[in-house]
């Protein structure tokens, strides 16, 4: 299959090009680079030593043997450039990890809220329209979150997208299935949210093909392909603004910064390993929706964990120390998280577990590049109101 | 009250800053005057002589006595002078018409489907985080549309934002209150429905007060302030893109053109008269929510019609002969709507009856202007898809 991975620089978008490149396709990634400007802009960089894409795509065909095309493209300003690429190179699918994706990031302050919806809706919305202007087959796969589906209900299992609900009307009573009512977390969760009505509006009005799979917190780094040279390497994130709760922990625990848990840890999130994730993405391109079909919705997430559990977890693998600090979200304290991800396991998935790869993570990432390692950036600074407080340990203020 | 209007040069938003100046309000028209420019690349203009702003907002002082103030800001791009309006001038509201609001316009081709997503979800966005920044307590007042909700489930009558629903849990039952599920008609109508999740999400994070009025089809064109003097006229647009299906039915009436009616005209609209319209607005600033409460919805309608039933009784009413022609949009060809519109009516909303008001609407306004009329723009040629075709009426096609 022909392949375009919009955002195929990004922490996802690589280790899923490359997938996708050693399984045959012919992959073109298209990448505006912005998340190496974010670096520049929070002072911040990858833990891991990321290098520049025309190195990244060069050094894949000489390990590989086979050729990735980049055309650095920004797909939410520059639609013209899009609908050129989409009409005379004909993808078969668009993958679109092109959104920016971070939530504290997104929090920051009214110009990342700002530059986020702006940022993601445009993106999303350009690709829609252009597949439509194309008169292209394409299907689309987007990378959305769990985020979406706000933190649970009542105990009940979280299903794939939709819903089944009674209305009461009168002495009847009305039987439907509706797209899952939505409670974003943050404005960046919100994004995905406005992005879920975008494609259900085009699925039904220009019948296109579209698979969004509602992710959960990525861990790990590296896949079979970004660990086989190291100019190959994924980017890991370790900052309070991009890195991801559990990669976050394991960078603490290399360095000996006490694992800062928000507010009671009770918050229970879904997970899904990196190497997982490029494989989700393979199957959900090999079973596309048809032409006239709702949009196809997968949970994209293979277990759901405390987070204050999670910590201990990396504390007695690690003898790190665990911190409670205040929460900068605006959230509940303890949530139950129940997931129904049926799908991906029909279709093939065989999870890795959390408590098999935990500690090889720990030693091959973490700790191996700890000296890279920039204190400063590790709480997590950005609040989700005047009124929340920054995450940082009680046992480091004023140093 | 202090009152900002945006969008205060428009079709509603004129009436509406009128209206609330009258009742005595301190009111600013915000507007980059984008409806006129639009008017410009249409080659269409308003079938009534609107003057410009500067002149009408003096008409006013002349006429009323009361000072209507003016800014030309573009509230989806220049952020900081909107920040700046908030911050420094304080309004007690903000009424937000501030949208491209035209179905037909968002979907004539892949410039305009932009230009709606990115000017209505940006505006949108920029006074919700200009409000936040700000600091102020601001009561955000939304023109939404009835639209969002899509057109009636199995008979049953629409409730004011929020759906009473049961979802099984094994043995249980658990019954939830939830944003109706949406299922917007157009890229317009579906940027309102993204504007709800944006307006749901700040009400919960930051506890904005907000009020979104979900409108049906404005019918009629004065009010009793833009009745007043010629100069403060309001505009009625009667084009294929712009107008609304019963204004352009008057037109077509008034001008011995058939009255187009799209496919079976089976389609159920809710409707409006426009003095109920400034009403509502005035009602809807006077009960605002509690900050922490959640968005309060009103339906802002008082009657339903199927289209070619209105198509009929103008008929009946004016000796004009209905035509069918194409449906320009992808819709199912016959729906029921029942809508709950309660909380108005108990509010002291004492509806204009369609039957009272239609025939002086077709004397006063249509009948009046109707040597302005360029019928080459009358039909309506935005097609939904590629698959659709262009309302035009087959007795005149060729000419």
């Amino acid at each position: 299959m022909k392949i375009a991975v919009l955002g195929g620089d990004g922490f996802c978008g690589w280790p899923a090009a490359l997938h996708l490149s050693a399984s045959g396709h012919d992959v073109t990634i298209i990448d505006n680079l912005s998340r190496r400007a974010i670096d520049e802009e929070l002072g911040a960089e990858s833990l891991t030593p990321i290098r520049p894409i025309e190195e990244r795509i060069s050094a894949w065909k000489e390990t590989a043997g086979r050729d990735i095309s980049f055309r650095n493209i920004d797909v939410a300003q520059d639609y013209d450039s899009l609908l050129d690429f989409i009409t005379h190179e004909g993808p078969d699918a668009i993958i679109h990890f092109a959104e920016q994706r971070a939530a504290p990031y997104s929090m920051k302050n009214s110009r990342n809220k700002r530059y986020t919806v702006d940022n993601n809706v445009n993106a999303t919305h350009n690709v829609l329209a252009a597949i439509v202007e194309s008169g292209r087959d394409v299907h689309l796969v987007h990378l959305g979150t769990m985020g979406v589906y706000g933190y649970g209900t009542a105990g009940m299992a979280i299903p794939e997208g939709y819903l089944d609900i009674q209305v009461a009307n009168g002495e009847d009573v009305i039987e439907q299935q509706i797209l899952y009512p939505t409670n974003p977390g943050s404005v960046y969760h919100m994004t995905k949210v406005l992005d879920q009505n975008l494609f259900a509006y085009y699925a039904k009005n220009d019948r296109l093909r579209i698979t969004d799979l509602h992710q959960g917190i990525i861990w790990g780094t590296n896949t079979a392909e970004t660990s086989s040279d190291e100019r190959l390497i994924n980017r890991f994130d370790y900052d309070g603004d991009y890195g991801t709760v559990l990669n976050r922990f394991l960078v603490q625990a290399a360095v000996g910064y006490p694992l800062t848990v928000h507010g009671t840890g009770g918050q229970t999130r879904a997970f899904i390993h990196i190497q997982d994730m490029v494989r989700c993405v393979q199957i959900a391109l090999e079973n596309p929706p048809e032409a006239g079909e709702r949009v196809k919705i997968f949970n994209q997430m293979t277990e759901t964990h405390r987070v204050r559990e999670l910590a201990h977890l990396i504390g007695e693998l690690t003898g790190a120390q665990v911190e409670m600090v205040p929460n900068p979200r605006n959230e509940a304290a303890e949530n139950e998280l129940h997931v129904t991800n049926d799908t991906f396991l029909e279709l093939g998935l065989n999870p890795t577990r959390l408590s098999e790869g935990l500690l090889l993570e720990v030693e091959q990432t973490a700790g191996r590049y700890r000296d890279r390692v920039d204190f400063s950036k590790i709480p997590a600074t950005s609040t989700w109101t005047a009124d929340n407080e920054a995450g940082i340990p009680p046992s480091l203020q004023g140093k």
